[in-house]
């Protein structure tokens, strides 16, 4: 990457084979500027948008990330602002023939020696944080849950002070569902690994209305979370279920809830966080309100990071299946194994079928934001998303809402890009640190685990400096490089699992679990 | 109905023709039992579970409201226990060749003078609360949203006295979702249309992130709620925007949505209940949780107070495709024109075709708790739903996420049957007051709008006495009619409707709002 720095004007070449740049500066730079390499502008061009390096003639291939983004619809002259009106959007690649495993593995060398400080767990996994999960099966009890986890933060947690928090783990799924529809599947398993999630301790709790769908012992079936405890043989199910006739009036119920909380804080209380390595870490990337800065600065930086995390032998997972689908062939290359080759076309060809049936495609991911931001279509999206995932190999494949279950590596998680969906199926997944770059900006978060937000750029991060955790803007400001900015978001990751606290966590800021439900509603 | 009332055995026979009654003592009743009838019974018969009253041979009609709920798969002798898996459920009635319009109205003398003291909006619409609603169009700002809530409560609401609750309306929808495809319209006017529901006065507000799909122009474009204040034309689009320059900092975001709160407070304060007829009430009324004693107290009860809401001349909206799918022919022969039969089968056929894109049917409606309450499969549950709806003609249909619009008398509002679901349809309709009939139980509640609880029987009414407003059990116990029951339920809803709180209002508990979004994630 070509990054040329100046105090003005600006602007960013991707790969040298590149015929479009972007223009950095804040507030774009107007027509009849003359950029470093000599060019003079012939349009304004906003910050994040692209300008034609050479004369293209009509039906050229516009190259970014020496991938093509689109075909010109007329002849664009160098100088020109290449804007999304003037792109033809090539078609999506098809799924057969693809490469797999063809690409060599980088040399990647173990990093040792580092470490975090988190809560070991019976299961095998570490924790970053010590929370009171309370899972329901249902939605009918959520403001029942609510209104007793308000009782506990209030009244228990101060007794309790190694623990961090108590969430209600509440969703709209559970009863009014097709509930044995083939692709049911996808939010059951979805509640049932949330409430596995590390930073729960297997310390879960459930609380059941009675006549739902989802069962207690559906939801949570032997072998997952025992709510039968084996510790006290005669205490029956472990679950608060608000029609057992012991509940008349409804303070009962909360008193039940209350009761069973203590129980289990107790137990949470007594968790002392321990020095283990990075490997344990389990780190899930995504972006959101994404601009072209996001493929150009924050998400390169998490790329850097993200092979220092394999490299340390943790886990990363990348998602956003609408924005890795035109990349799909440099993913299938990546592969460490066919097999896992084919996982990934499994997963493609699913969603471009569940997208067909509801008669929309991959172009239905970018927002008006994105536009306006500079990513003309999917396709240059797409590219700039995938960066995230660095250049380790694809060691492994998880289709949505199923859990890591000893992977380790580069791993692809199959989420829909959705914000609040992509996040709550890497935490069914099992991830104990969350990585969410921004360029338009998001106050995201989430109760379950922390999430360290990444600004693309400087005047976003300046804006947001109480809600952006790094800003990866210094990159394109020339102020550091792609691999300091890597190197420090690995530092703080580390920090953060350690206990440290994130923006979005100081305010306790967080959004709902949203479940990735494509079976039908009754 | 025949309701055999004796200290014990009980036993409710629905019509005349029926060959099946069920057992209505707590606790069900013991082999050998002799009915009031005569009748011995041969086999332990559950609470809420089906009798034979006569020898049923193999292949008959097993009949209930004088439908067959299903035909005996075996020679089932009288003094049996009718239970699920002794009946072969019909097939779902073809949509082709229904009769339409052809019942007679049935006389329903008009019924004057009753009101209620509620506040009159400029749209014509009445409220029953007095509500500063938030409205917003991503899930992206409900942490922000959730933040100011609470500050807005505890430091303003104190302030304007005459203001019940302030809301936020928060939501899953409005980014990561196709928001262009064909049935993307059901949550995009849903929100709309909640945004404009009576008890927000007209006064609702609207946060913003700013690069989301679902832009405040296109959740309310001109001509549905101004949000350019006509009354002061200087003052921009009134939407406080996450993204929007002027925020530095989250607390600048917060102090925004706080300030905007100010000014809808000043005028929702400034209002005042008074007395408008009984007419203007708009009534969704749905059942949840529900077992045997739905159909044969609760629900009756309900239809009884239809009828009486359309002799006021009031609205009156029932819902929940799939309990009304098994008594379509009913439905269609009592629609007020053939049009309006036509409306109702071309959401049967939607709805029937969405199904079976999902791989399942209108049988995937029934619980667990369904058929441990004696509903033995979906025609069953059909029959005990559609008496919520009285006997008057039905005079209008609503698609789902439809506002009513000028319409009066006795709706059918097509939404799933999903309680939560359900509930935003009919708030998104313009309902004033909902009424929710269980029989399992189930502590169920709105922020928007208060919902008056019926419990189906005695016992969970006395169990729940903090959470259910009337028991509806007293039908079955002998202690009253269901026209004397109706005539409560109507009294009730005209105080509930002039400010008397509900248990749900009085704990403040509440569901999530829920939308329906058949069309796909991104
Ligand atoms: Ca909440
Ligand atoms: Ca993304
Ligand atoms: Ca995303
Ligand atoms: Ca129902
Ligand atoms: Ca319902």
């Amino acid at each position: 990457m070509n990054t040329v720095v100046a105090n003005a004007p600006l602007i960013i070449q991707i790969h040298e084979a590149d015929n479009v740049a972007i223009v950095a500066n804040d507030g774009g730079l107007p027509a009849g500027t003359v950029l470093p390499n000599g060019l003079t502008l012939k349009d304004k061009v906003p910050q994040g948008h692209k300008v034609a390096l050479v004369d293209l003639p009509a039906g050229a291939p516009v190259l970014r990330y020496n991938v093509p983004i689109g075909y010109a619809v007329e002849t664009i002259e160098a100088g020109r602002w290449v804007h999304e009106r003037l792109l033809q959007m090539p078609e999506a690649r098809e799924l057969e023939g693809l490469p797999k495993a063809t690409v060599a593995a980088p040399a990647l060398p173990p990093l040792e020696g580092y470490t975090f400080e988190g809560y070991r767990n019976a299961d095998g996994t570490v924790g970053t944080r010590n929370i009171l999960a309370i899972t329901t099966t249902v939605q009918c009890v959520a403001g029942v849950v609510d209104f007793a986890v308000q009782r506990i933060k209030s009244e228990l947690l101060p007794l309790y002070p190694h623990v961090d928090d108590v969430v209600g783990l509440e969703h709209t799924y559970g009863c009014g569902v097709a509930i044995d529809a083939p692709d049911a599947i996808i939010p059951i398993r979805t509640l049932r690994h949330i409430s596995m999630n590390p930073n729960f301790g297997g310390e879960v709790m459930v609380v059941s209305l009675g006549c739902e769908k989802l069962q207690p012992e559906r939801l949570l079936p032997p072998g997952v979370i025992p709510i039968s405890d084996e510790r006290d043989p005669n205490a029956g199910l472990d679950v608060v279920c608000l029609q057992d006739n012991e509940h008349v009036g409804f303070m009962s119920m909360v008193d039940s809830i209350m009761k069973t909380a203590r129980k289990h804080l107790e137990r949470l209380n007594a968790r002392r966080r321990e020095t283990v390595p990075a490997s344990e870490l389990v780190v899930g990337v995504q972006c959101g309100g994404s601009d072209a800065f996001s493929g150009v600065t924050a998400n390169p930086a998490v790329g850097f990071c993200a092979d220092l995390l394999v490299r340390a032998g943790a886990t990363v997972m990348f998602s956003e299946n609408t924005e890795v689908r035109d990349g799909i062939a440099q993913l299938t290359a990546r592969a460490s194994t066919p097999e896992v080759a084919d996982a990934m076309i499994r997963e493609m060809a699913w969603y471009d079928a569940y997208l067909k049936r509801g008669s929309v495609d991959r172009s239905a991911n970018t927002t008006p934001g994105n536009k306006k931001g500079g990513l003309s279509n999917i396709v240059e999206k797409a590219m700039g998303s995938i960066v995230k995932s660095g250049s380790a190999p694809i060691s492994g494949v998880l289709s949505p809402g199923e859990r890591l279950n000893g992977q380790r590596g580069l791993i692809y998680a199959a989420t829909p890009a959705s914000d609040f969906i992509c996040g709550t199926l890497q935490l069914a997944a099992g991830m104990n640190v969350h990585v969410f770059t921004t360029g338009r900006g998001t106050p995201y978060g989430l109760a379950e685990c922390p999430v360290i937000k990444v600004a693309t750029r400087s005047d976003l991060a300046r804006r947001w400096h109480d809600l952006m955790d790094v800003n990866a803007g210094l990159i394109a400001d020339g102020e550091k490089t792609i691999a300091e900015m890597g190197w420090e978001m690995f530092q703080l990751m580390l920090d953060v699992a350690s206990g440290r606290r994130t923006w979005a966590e100081r305010h306790q800021l967080h959004n709902a679990l949203v479940l990735f439900n494509p079976a039908p509603i009754t």
